[in-house]
């Protein structure tokens, strides 16, 4: 089964905002054999609206639209769904309702604008928006489906679990069984990885694709299989799958599309070691997206960002002289940063930074990008030092990635 | 001006990867008057490609095309965009000579898929890429211009403002006149917002349009002004900003598109203030936005994430009675780590946060989103409790918004 998504809104066109609907609404339906077609960005205009949904009915029987509903907004969306599909502008006293009882709940009086997203085409079936006031519009003609949802991510993402996708899966059903297989690999670069797996590739049935998603130093690799079969394919996808495995050995440092401080929580928790961390040019970063992890504090117990060299010296005990003579971004204060958070926050393991991360600060002998980073656990410091390209953004993401990559390895090395 | 942007990847199209280019392509194109009609993402696919480009070019005479030009897949976009605008493959010699060069510069042998990048069609111009390793193809026809460039953001952005844009406003040249203004706002949810400025949006004149663009407590309005004459709209301009600011006072906190940790680390530069932050539910993310600010190191002296119990009383200072008896997510604690930590910085001011982001940790008192926060300016500390929506991320995201809000109203209150 394959899908449209149009995504309605000035600010994602001129880039004030990013779209993550579409890529979240892929992730959810790919696993259920549901294909993005394309996803078309356009502008709140009706035009535009309606010269998209026409493009994409024309390659797909389902479209998946977001955005264009806020109270300010929805009147062209709705107008031009009202015009596309027939009918005419209706109170919808259900949604009136579900409007009401937002607003109570956050305690805010409701107003006149907020008041209009009550008003719906008369020929689209509302699924009632638990989380939200803007209605989600179900509509239907020639067989073909448009599902008009809220841009707000919480009220998508929400009301996509709870009512979109199982209404979705109930009115189609797919006759190819799919099955998808991720794997997240390290110790290679994507071309030297490509080469590494070019007889493995030659070797793969025509219904079993592979795909290289690279992202800062993390390769992740993924197994598509289509057959009528499902027999088929599952069999052969488990021993495509194991075959890959052999060939990459424990350079796979996870079967599943898991970010990297998933699977460094994972290791730990496995493992009854706990995790503090040591940040400069990083900035709180390694932190955050550690404890972006739901359950991280059953492991992650804290961080020092020492941005200033006095709370280098004074919280993580780093020496004074070696931060005068070496320089913060150098190995031994590194070291001295990861012993002493992990002192100061009574933690088996820590991983700490200290680069330029850019643009000022760079030196000839340490230009931007330098990053000196360690890892640590048990008595064994680990250090090296990094060349990261990009600017201060890719800079500390990367360095990020990096240095719990380190701690991946040095866990590695002692199992 | 308008122009049209393809995004080539299967990665993006399934969510794994989130495109950013777009959104760069148009902070950066529509100050110069160049206005993105449409923004289309799709797989790597010869098909789909060509249909895009056709799509695109049918509507606007520029096209500016991102991705499908990574070592194993560019073979697809290359050959598809050679069968579009006719001749064949070549290999070039500039761009071999380029990736040898940034081999060598990386220090990595190089293999037989890059040296495949050097292949390109013979009807197309090649801009060299000084940061990487594919090349970017200038391609016209009739009157229009298509511009293949890589996926990779740093690639791609830093060759776009070095070279094609450039040559883009050299090659087009637009007569209207357009002008941009964007203000920061706060202090008003959308619908309030548009409710006290609906006089306001009925006044402008036709050639000027408000723009709502909420996100996270924050909404930024931007005015655009597109006329043939600079001078009118220049004029007129000045005269709806001014108005915008007598209507809204001091609830504009910043003129221009910036970031919230770059309009506190303004303020806190023009005040000689430094800032230090503790952490416990935003986990390092307000340290983490602070940092990603070039300069932060002027103000910012760091952050003690403060996840377990055990490192709010050590570091911070935290009393353990009333740790025991109010629980980590309450007034005192916040207040306690906002002056622990400013104290083991340091700093003038201080931030604290303590909540729960969820999915688990809730109670019924203290259910997921509930957070307390702390600011504090010399010995002035204001704390508050919100009860954010959303998933762990979102309030993570809310949160880290919400107490720099808070530190900035305590600041604006004592200037």
């Amino acid at each position: 089964m394959e899908y449209s998504t149009i995504v309605i809104g000035d600010e994602l066109l001129i880039g004030q905002v990013t779209d993550t609907n579409s890529g979240w609404i892929a992730r959810h339906l790919t696993p259920l054999g549901w294909d993005p077609k394309s996803v078309k960005v356009i502008a709140d205009n009706a035009d535009e609206i309606f010269k998209a949904i026409d493009e994409a009915f024309a390659t797909t029987d389902v479209v998946l639209m977001t955005g264009g509903l806020g109270p300010t907004k929805d009147d062209i969306t709705k107008a031009t769904l009202c015009r596309y599909f027939g009918g005419e502008m209706v109170l919808n006293e259900d949604v009136k309702k579900n409007v009401d009882a937002q607003f109570k709940r956050r305690g805010i009086p409701m107003n006149r604008l907020t008041a209009g997203q009550a008003m719906v085409p008369s020929t689209c079936r509302v699924i009632q928006n638990d989380v939200g006031t803007a209605p989600i519009m179900w509509f239907e003609r020639d067989g073909k489906v448009l599902v008009s949802m809220p841009g707000v991510p919480q009220e998508t993402q929400t009301m996509m679990e709870r009512s979109v996708i199982p209404q979705l899966l109930k009115h189609f059903h797919s006759d190819l069984d799919l099955e998808y297989r991720t794997f997240v690999v390290i110790d290679y670069a994507e071309s030297a990885l490509a080469e590494k797996l070019e007889d493995y590739e030659k070797q793969l049935p025509s219904y079993i694709h592979l795909a290289y998603l690279p992202k800062h130093g993390i390769i992740r690799l993924r197994l598509t299989g289509a057959h009528h079969d499902a027999n088929v394919i599952k069999a052969n996808m488990e021993q495509q799958s194991a075959q890959l495995h052999r060939i990459l050995g424990n350079s796979i440092i996870a079967d599943g599309d898991k970010p990297l401080a998933l699977i460094v929580g994972e290791r730990l928790r496995s493992l009854g070691l706990t995790l503090s961390t040591a940040e400069s040019c990083t900035g709180g970063n390694v932190a955050h997206v550690i404890t972006e992890i739901a359950g991280s504090s059953d492991y992650f117990m804290g961080s020092v960002v020492s941005y200033s060299n006095d709370v280098k010296q004074r919280v993580l005990g780093v020496d004074e002289t070696i931060l005068a003579t070496c320089g913060a971004v150098s190995q031994p204060v590194v070291e001295q940063m990861a012993n002493g958070v992990s002192h100061v926050c009574r933690t088996h393991c820590a991983v700490a930074t200290s680069g330029v991360a850019g643009p000022g600060g760079g030196s000839k002998d340490k230009p931007v990008g330098t990053v000196w980073m360690a890892a640590k656990v048990g008595d064994i410091v680990v250090s090296q030092c990094m060349h990261l390209p990009g600017e201060r953004c890719q800079v500390i993401e990367r360095a990020t990635n990096q240095v719990l990559i380190m701690l991946l390895k040095l866990l590695r090395e002692m199992e």
